[in-house]
């Protein structure tokens, strides 16, 4: 049995491994940029990937990697089986077997896939912002919005393993085009993507011009950019923040509708700068919840592990799955 | 103990009294329109209608209405205690102790409180098209939508008992004004009275003008005359129908993503009109579902007892909790 574990979470942008002991200390942290899979072999780049985090992690603590237990998050519809049946935000890796790929590169038998949000949601409730709490929506924001729902105190999985999906919850019919195929899907507003979509319409609109100038060619934007202006005081930038604030609070009031659910608890990348929008969700809700006054309270608030939830949560799942 | 029971629906429309008995046949009907409360005292007349429907249900069979366990199933946000705490399509009885009027009106401690799409969906688990599944979503088309989420054969309830308000689920951001005091929630488009208000505004664009026509004043456009007209082939009228079907869909779809859910029951008044937009609904998610061709089959199918379903769950509900 072992008492520590490897919990890497890929994301739409970033792959983020770490080291957790079965208490949830952290041992060890590396990162790569997520690789773009090439069509012809599925899942390929993106298990190389995670076999270079994991033996950068095992090498200086002369760990074998094929003795430990590996939990890998994936931004995407995981089957119950492990299988990415669909990841939009992952192109390329959609349908493809990283979890298998993985094990065979490190010669290991200890490999376990689950959904990064429901990772993140799982890394919370044990041991952070939702330790003790049995009905709450961890909410990672990054590249799109992941989802997972823990409802008496267990994951909501679904039929399939897909439940909690709520980035590709639709909350503009007709709106801006997904990668996921459909059109006005959550994540297109409130995510880090959908931060970087709100701010070159701004910019295609002669708003924040200054944000504009300094990224010079706008392709280039990231969220991050948007954040660091913000920060600075520049208020076009901090109003544009506000206005995601407002879209979370939008597909939160929806959550609220269908679950009845009074905790949300906000991750992710974009999480770590919840101070500039959370604010204004809060506000919004009001108007936006049905029947907000005869409600109990909600509330929306910063998880406590932010971008590294969904590391640590994989690293859980594979100690109480696979010791 | 009572062998049946009085279930009661009171819709944003109409309201139904059903005469139960416990293996789900129905003994007697009756109906009423729903009354349109005065401010002064909220719950006053719908309690006095349902009082009217328990003794013209009783009164023939010589039956005691103190005796006999009543279940009411209310179209808003019914609370664990069974207070209505909200209620857009019951203007005025928001905040009514609807059930405790009751009871003191018929002298009968007998009456028990609950949402109306949740009774809908424990009698189609108990006795209709839902026995033995164990994972299905209950949507109630009437004035609004309706909701109930069987998920692991039992109804989920939420923090406060008001889960499963999926008609209040945002689709259209900035969208239609809805009496709950949003904008773009999905019953404003895929309801009996979103119908209408898709029929009112195509025909403010100079479509439907045969419809118009045939109802003289606009304003007394009802659902049912859209479709009644669409039955008649009404080309213009079935086009309306199947737009509808397709922000069933949207809604659906978006239900598919949080939830993971297989299948969908369509009930309410609308829902005995099913053959004239389900066909649309079906081939809609198949492009409105992320990932749909990753996933099981999802199904969306009428209810057996159509707009009954929630006055018979009501009863069953009564016979459940006070028997």
């Amino acid at each position: 049995m072992s008492d520590v574990a490897i919990g890497v979470d890929v994301g739409g942008t970033k792959s983020l491994a770490l080291l957790v002991a079965r208490d949830g200390r952290v041992l060890g942290e590396r990162v790569e940029a997520t690789p773009h899979e090439p069509a012809n072999a599925p899942g390929h780049a993106t298990a190389a990937t995670v076999e270079k985090l994991v033996r950068a992690l095992c090498e200086p603590l002369g760990l074998r990697p094929d003795a430990l237990p590996v939990g890998l998050g994936l931004a995407g519809m995981v089957r119950r089986d492990g299988r990415l049946a669909f990841a939009p935000n992952l192109p390329g890796a959609s349908g493809a077997e990283v979890g298998t790929l993985l094990g065979v590169a490190l010669g290991s038998s200890l490999v376990v896939v689950e959904n990064d949000a429901n990772c993140a949601a799982r890394a919370e409730h044990a041991w952070g912002a939702a330790r003790g709490v049995a009905n709450f929506v961890m909410v990672t924001l990054g590249t799109g919005i992941g989802g997972g729902v823990v409802s008496n105190g267990s994951l909501m999985r679904g039929q399939s393993g897909f439940a909690g999906e709520i980035g590709h919850m639709v909350v503009a019919a007709h709106g801006a085009p997904c990668p996921c195929g459909g059109r006005g899907c959550w994540e297109r507003y409130a995510s880090g993507g959908g931060l970087r979509r709100l701010a070159l319409e701004a910019i295609s609109e002669g708003r924040l011009a200054d944000l504009a100038e300094s990224v010079g060619d706008v392709a280039d934007l990231r969220a991050e950019d948007v954040v660091t202006r913000a920060r600075a005081g520049d208020a076009e930038a901090l109003s544009l923040m506000a206005e995601m604030g407002w879209w979370l609070a939008r597909g939160v009031a929806n959550l609220s509708a269908i679950l009845d659910c009074g905790h949300f608890l906000v991750g992710g990348g974009l999480g770590a700068a919840s101070e500039l929008f959370l604010p204004s969700t809060r506000t919004a809700l009001v108007h936006l919840v049905e029947g907000y006054h005869a409600r109990a309270e909600i509330t929306v608030t910063p998880s406590l592990f932010g971008p590294r939830s969904g590391a640590l949560g994989a690293a859980l799942v594979a100690l109480e799955r696979l010791t």
